[in-house]
């Protein structure tokens, strides 16, 4: 097995197979309406001959339009275009650039991502599931009896008037609390410049919506965020994906380029223990980012959920840090180091504050007064970065557990890059392994891991998965392990 | 003073001032994009002559515009198109019935409603203002340190797990506790289309979303609550406004003219107690707008927040009850009734249920879990019923302190419909009263009044102020009702 080497699916694109490409061909028809929501689909006998395939290729195809959401079998009768099909939007505009980019498509093209994480995703509630495709570390490595006493004693000291008074940008000793610790980062952030949200979902959507507006383009990171994705589809934007590395993130060359060229509106960027490669962005790279966007005056939103979960020393900073100009909305939470659950992030908005302030009270008015209330008063006294050490101890100990049950266990041409905080890694496959695929036999062996796909508006790296380990090690972890290298194996 | 009797604003178009049509010309040429922000808008002198109006009308039109959002003064240098004036995006489709509807527009017209209810909500937050323009009850009729003790109890008995479990569509207890409630109305409501949200503006917003794209018509009130325009307006839709008679509710003549001619693809409908007319609509009239809805196979998108605050025996019913094809999202929350500032809401999203679902996991992930399970635990055990009764209690004697002031202190040309549940007086004040000098007049005397125009699109309503009677009585609120009275006579 070879750690540390930086993945290839850039420099060599996904080889697209037959089955994909009359999946993508059909999804086109039924996006453009040619097909609408109810008509019956052409029998497999009609495909083969139309397309020159056999009837396995065609039975792929239609499985995995189902899959996306955009058709339904039927019993007996076939399969019909599904109701919602069309609700996808999502356009993904070629970027010109050759070798470092992914495959570019010929023309901008609707995709719909969602059904496909939403299948994925709803695996992570089954209890009995090994959660290596969990999206969030164990609940079991928060204080969440003493987050309780904090809430419980907030609420029991709340004025009356707070449910007014801490209507968006939210409660004041809780936004000078998260002003506090942006000075830690050697941040001087005003406190009239946070908003309070429902975590930092809520704080990067509505910073979307802030500076977009349907039919806008965006720059966002491939492999991506799934969130970043269907965000960007259900609010009508197109998109164009620049390429990350995870050993040293975004490709800067690239960005340049795609802002010389699109009328790109703004960044969704994550630029610490980036989701799904676990790449983080050099301070040099940070400040060539801000310096980059400033230039074009294209806001950036910063997802920085998992930089205060670093293993090395010091917290990387954010890009943040380097923005003079008030345009990086720096968006953060407390759902993966402290309080999971109780939706509590925000934005440092710059000079969109007022805007996200507006639309927050648009869409959800306020964020929960008691929760703000209480983590408030953690922060306060609850002894929030001694948690965090410990945390991150624990992650750093787990990561090592999860390296060396890939090494007992996996095959050798597995790769892939050692984080260096978060609790993610990007496994490499090799290249004729079907993510998609040893998902669904995992999920049969009671294994749930990522599909390297749901991380592409293209549904590339397909040869890839994402594993977490943000559980304390256990038997079923191992045993997990175990399983999937047994699977991996015998596909080998 | 004449009460009782219905409001003549719909038989009588709203007749647009000279300075109104002015500042609507220029916020279309703002809107167009034909005077880019930043651009200085023409003297006051040469607008007088390129007019032909007075120098008064030049200055009120101003004033309008700025408090539209749309154009900003800069000391000594004159008036500026304001950043984000672009904005605006909600089209108001003219209705072509005559008598009942409001004055119609020639053609759909981009309106900005956000400015100017934000620059009226903003006053609610200021503590020495008297609270007739208040959108909440006094939190002081709440039983929050009960709330506290159930939060707290739910808080330390949570299963770390439920971090996971509660998400979309929520907790599994919550959901039965509102599923009974249910029960209690006559309604047999599957607990799994009930989806768990931050607060009813949540659950409208997203049951809008699943069932609209941008450049969708949608048909809401006239009157209307400001937060659905906004929605409206966010989301890129089209709106059509039909009337809202103060004594019986939606003219469903009106509605059914609408749903012929226009591509209604979703209603948005306040049934009981309408904010701001109090109006609910009768068994008979709910029966045959699902009828009607159900014909066109058009969803209706139930506002049912003031619904537990009847001051009659029963609980008038939603709509919802008498929906058999899933079309209607049933939209409720406990902000008014028990826990403001909780923001726990839900929609009981009929066949639309997986695609709110969908869309709540998408943009704010999930509501608080702390939450969900301590109002599960109130619910259970903290006497809601009991605390319902007393709420109501308090409102009708609240009304009638109202009813009693404005009597004593009004003129006897304000008139209203008395309202039979909520916390609303919508009172229309004599025709050359205008609404917005008003609130902004009653404000420097430290009293907030809601204004008509921020109730409906075209800003029509301009002699209608709304008065919160939701806070118990007090020489405060009495002081504000006399100077108001002082104000409204000091211009007849």
């Amino acid at each position: 097995m070879r750690r540390a080497q930086p993945c290839a699916v850039f420099q060599t694109p996904h080889a697209m197979k037959r089955y994909q490409a009359l999946a993508d061909t059909m999804a086109a028809e039924i996006r453009a309406g040619r097909l609408p929501v109810g008509t019956r689909l052409p029998s497999v006998r009609h495909l083969t001959t139309q397309y020159g395939v056999g009837q396995s290729t065609v039975f792929r195809a239609y499985y995995l339009l189902e899959e996306w959401g955009l058709i339904r079998a039927r019993e007996r009768s076939g399969y019909y275009v599904a109701p919602g099909a069309m609700l996808a939007t999502l356009a993904t505009l070629a970027t010109q650039t050759p070798a470092a980019a992914p495959a570019p498509l010929a023309d901008p093209a609707p995709i719909d991502v969602s059904s496909l994480v939403f299948s994925v995703l709803d695996a992570v509630k089954r209890p009995d599931v090994a959660p290596l495709g969990s999206a969030f570390p164990s609940p079991k490595l928060f204080p969440l009896q003493r987050l309780a006493k904090s809430l419980a004693h907030a609420t029991r000291m709340l004025d009356p008037w707070s449910t007014v008074v801490d209507m968006p940008p939210g409660n004041e000793a809780l936004r000078r609390q998260i002003a506090l610790r942006y000075i830690g980062m050697g941040i001087a952030q005003p406190a009239e410049e946070l908003i309070v949200t429902n975590g930092a979902m809520e704080a990067l959507t509505l910073s979307l919506m802030a500076v977009t507006k349907p039919g806008d383009v965006v720059a966002i990171e491939s492999p991506c965020f799934y969130a970043a994705l269907q965000a960007v589809e259900h609010l009508g934007l197109r998109a164009i994906e620049i390429p990350v590395d995870p050993r040293d993130g975004l490709d800067l060359d690239v960005l340049a380029e795609a802002l010389d060229k699109h009328p790109v509106r703004a960044c969704w960027f994550m630029t610490n223990f980036q989701n799904p490669t676990g790449a983080t962005l050099s301070i040099e790279k940070k400040r060539a980012l801000v310096a980059l966007l400033a230039k074009h005056e294209v806001p950036l939103i910063e997802d920085d959920v998992y930089g205060e979960l670093h293993f090395a020393q010091d917290r990387p900073p954010p890009a943040k840090a380097f923005d003079t100009k008030g345009l990086v909305m720096h968006c953060a939470s407390l759902s993966k180091t402290l309080a999971p659950g109780y939706r509590l992030g925000w934005v440092a908005a710059g000079r969109f504050a007022d805007d996200v302030r507006r639309l927050k009270l648009m869409t959800t008015i306020s964020t929960s007064i008691p929760i703000q209330a209480g983590i408030a008063d953690f922060l306060q006294h609850g002894g929030f970065d001694k948690h965090l050490r410990k945390l991150r101890g624990a992650l750093l100990t787990q990561r090592d557990a999860m390296e060396a049950a890939i090494a007992r266990w996996l095959p050798e041409d597995v790769s892939f890059v050692r984080p260096d905080g978060g609790y993610f890694l990007w496994l490499k496959l090799a290249g004729h392994i079907d993510a998609m695929q040893l998902h669904r036999e995992a999920l049969g062996h009671g294994i749930n891991v990522t599909p390297g796909p749901i991380f592409s508006a293209r549904h590339a790296y397909g040869n890839y998965v994402r594993v977490n380990f943000g559980h304390p090690w256990s038997g079923q972890i191992e045993d997990a392990v175990r399983v999937l290298g047994e699977l991996v194996r015998g596909r080998g």
